[in-house]
């Protein structure tokens, strides 16, 4: 058993005994990542124990890691004193994610506990939309000025070296606190005191403003490989700083959001846990679209019926009826996957679309072909040993002709489907996720059942 | 146009043109993430001429970036001297990186080309599969030892400087390279020389084995915001580090794999992007699950042969057939996903499997009465509008009951699959994300074709 495993165990004991020295001794050993999962997995009663009997100032850090819909509830449990403490104890980044979790009134009421000296910088940063550079940036950099020393760079950034988060990069700023450039933090380390920044500065290569997405300041980050990417205003000054850890965030938020969208949900970023997630929220998120998609598979049901003359004359047919179908889904489901996932990855822009379209067409011709020879030779070998009521004037050589036809078509058709919604989607400012494999798949099932049936009535004259 | 977009265009046209000063010029203006994507989009002659003209020390890190599968023929398109000058250039794990992704052929050549200071480490890291934390982590990283002052510290690190790629945290090892702690860069800079590292160094709390999955080392720094994970050996000697940009880089890779096998893909992890992704490539990665899924399919057509004379003696029956086989599979994705997502962000563990089910149970029992209901109402109300050949001994109402009762039982039946299929795939050291939303939709949709006649032909009495 691992030490956070008995950590772990230990806290959960203290907490079901209500033994509050216990408790502090064990919750002090748990990081607080650790501890924001146990407090998510309490009931209501167990809660009320944690954050009574939980020391503030790590109180402060485990909210901060709490899903954002847990936010609220969990001050509210605080008196105003305990409020207080806790906004002044976290960073101004995580105070401005608690303000952007709760309620408007909660807002207002909590703002007016910020401390005076946090209170401009607070106000300034929730300007920025909580998915944005901005909202996303820590104001912890350390920043220097081109005409200091190295000593006093060094003098300047050792006063706030208790809440810096990163001095992996030094950012050098004029006067009017526009970036002119960097220094990595061991270049003022192994250089004599008496060098100028100047000197050792080195360019800033990639700077993201503000009011851009949160993804693009992830993807800038990945692609370049960067350690810290600096976030600017319009006027090139320097707001703040995205470091890794947030990137980490950010990755998992998308990709979460992403698969999500791709199964069909209604797709709001969520920070919860699965198990911790109400019952209820499950369902809301996935009513919505399974009542939509039923829908829209009656129009399926529709097709059926009016081909009922085709399929009543020739009762086999259902054999490939449900085959045809599926393979287009399938087939549709797994080119939206690359294309959602090629997009995200910042891989495709509009002007590769006809790019994208000539290699899906490509590939549909290539998947619908084989597969459809494939089918071919079970139908012309297979079946007529189980099937012995074949009418002579269709025989097995146009009834597998006929699959293998529908199933070509239906998979070319399906594939460019697939490929091609989700950038139509983009261009029409829609989320392409959206109409990822459900949506897909529901299109192509009445696509498929027309193609199976038009084949079948033309080929075998029915 | 940005300064990018700019540079990208000017290499472009130094490519057509043949121009080798105006290419290095242009070349040199951009990052190494950049020209490895112009690389990629080459075809043969040019990749000839950009491989002939780069700048060798350039081209280094541009073999650093390029998918897994590039690597071979592009360290086979220089002569020897060439290929030595890069193993030089990069870093240990880079060059463990170029090795693994070559043949065992190459890599032997090419294992006689490193320098004699650099061989004993690259053949120690080559013994590291490519997806572990051993096989991930880079080696360059500052180590000192605890009874130094701060001026040796700092004497010892300058000499490592350049090579170093983070010194963010510095590790503080024993006569026997074992871990015992960890100093910040900054707790170096802001004390005296005299004091002592053993005086300023911390705990280092968490480290992983390298021979962990690339997977948990990432997990770990993304729960524990950590800056740099210490990699270990079992005898606590520190090996290596892992560092934001590689956290970054496995958890793209492992999102894009979870999202490739849950659209039904063979599920290898793919480096290249999708437009340089041959199409023979992706036609070789999604056939064979095309193939199985649409022998599977044959299986719903075995059942519509099955209940023929069902649907014969009530042929509206098909107008909701499609839909109760596709909610099944809609409902039976969803949950797959939020349960594959949820254990691949390490939320869900093998004791947490009860709970698992019991909530997907209590979903798919609200999701299916209410879109049940939902149904039972267009059939009652909206069907008899166009349909009025309903024999008098069934009637509308019965009709209605018999589809809200399937389309629960399949809803319900489907949400179970969904979620445990993934667990059961894990249990059974499957990797969850294979079973995923194609193979369960093509499982739902034959037991939602028996659900669907096996409930009317009970309810209707056909």
């Amino acid at each position: 058993m691992s030490e956070e495993a008995k950590d772990t165990r230990r806290v959960m004991e203290a907490i079901e005994e209500c033994d509050s020295a216990k408790f502090l001794k064990a919750a002090d050993a748990l990081h607080y990542a650790d501890l924001a999962e146990i407090f998510e997995g309490l009931n209501d009663d167990k809660r009320e124990f944690f954050s009574a009997h939980i020391d503030k100032e790590k109180f402060a850090d485990v909210i901060t890691d709490l899903p954002d819909t847990l936010v609220e509830e969990t001050m509210g449990r605080l008196d105003t004193d305990e409020q207080r403490e806790i906004l002044d104890q976290v960073s101004d980044d995580d105070r401005v994610d608690i303000l952007q979790d709760v309620s408007d009134d909660a807002r207002e009421r909590l703002l007016e506990l910020v401390e005076p000296d946090d209170i401009e910088v607070t106000k300034s940063l929730l300007k920025y939309g909580e998915h944005t550079a901005g909202g996303r940036m820590t104001t912890h950099f350390g920043s220097i000025r081109a005409e200091m020393t190295i000593k006093e760079a060094l003098r300047s950034l050792r006063e706030y070296s208790d809440e810096t988060e990163s001095f992996s990069r030094v950012y050098v700023v004029d006067a009017k606190e526009r970036l002119c450039g960097y220094v990595r933090f061991r270049d003022l380390a192994f250089n004599t005191w008496e060098t100028k920044i100047s000197s050792v500065q080195r360019e800033v290569k990639r700077s993201i403003l503000a009011s851009a997405d949160q993804e693009e300041a992830a993807q800038m980050v990945s692609k370049y490989d960067l350690f810290v990417l600096p976030v600017v205003d319009e006027q090139n000054r320097i707001l703040g700083i995205i470091t890794h850890d947030d990137v980490v965030e950010i990755l998992e938020e998308e990709s979460t959001e992403d698969m999500e969208k791709m199964a069909g949900f209604s797709g709001e970023i969520s920070e919860e846990t699965y198990l911790n997630t109400p019952t209820m929220t499950h369902f809301k998120r996935r009513f919505p679209w399974l009542f939509g998609l039923a829908v829209l598979a009656i129009a399926s049901g529709i097709v059926m019926i009016k081909f009922e003359h085709v399929l009543e004359s020739l009762f086999i047919l259902s054999l490939f009826l449900p085959m045809v179908v599926a393979a287009g889904g399938n087939t549709g489901g797994q080119a939206s996957t690359m294309v959602i996932r090629a997009m995200a990855l910042g891989e495709l822009d509009e002007g590769t679309l006809w790019r994208v379209a000539w290699k899906e067409l490509r590939l549909g011709l290539m998947l619908g072909s084989l597969l459809g020879i494939g089918m071919a030779i079970i139908t012309l070998f297979i079946v007529p040993m189980f099937y012995h009521e074949m009418p002579p004037a269709i025989g097995f050589t146009k009834f597998a002709a006929a699959v293998a036809i529908s199933l070509g078509v239906q998979i070319t058709s399906s594939t460019l489907v697939g490929s091609l919604l989700p950038i139509g989607a983009r261009a029409a400012k829609i989320d392409p996720a959206v109409v990822a494999a459900p949506a897909i798949t529901t299109i192509v099932d009445v696509s498929g059942m027309v193609i199976y049936f038009f084949v079948a009535k033309a080929i075998l004259g029915l």
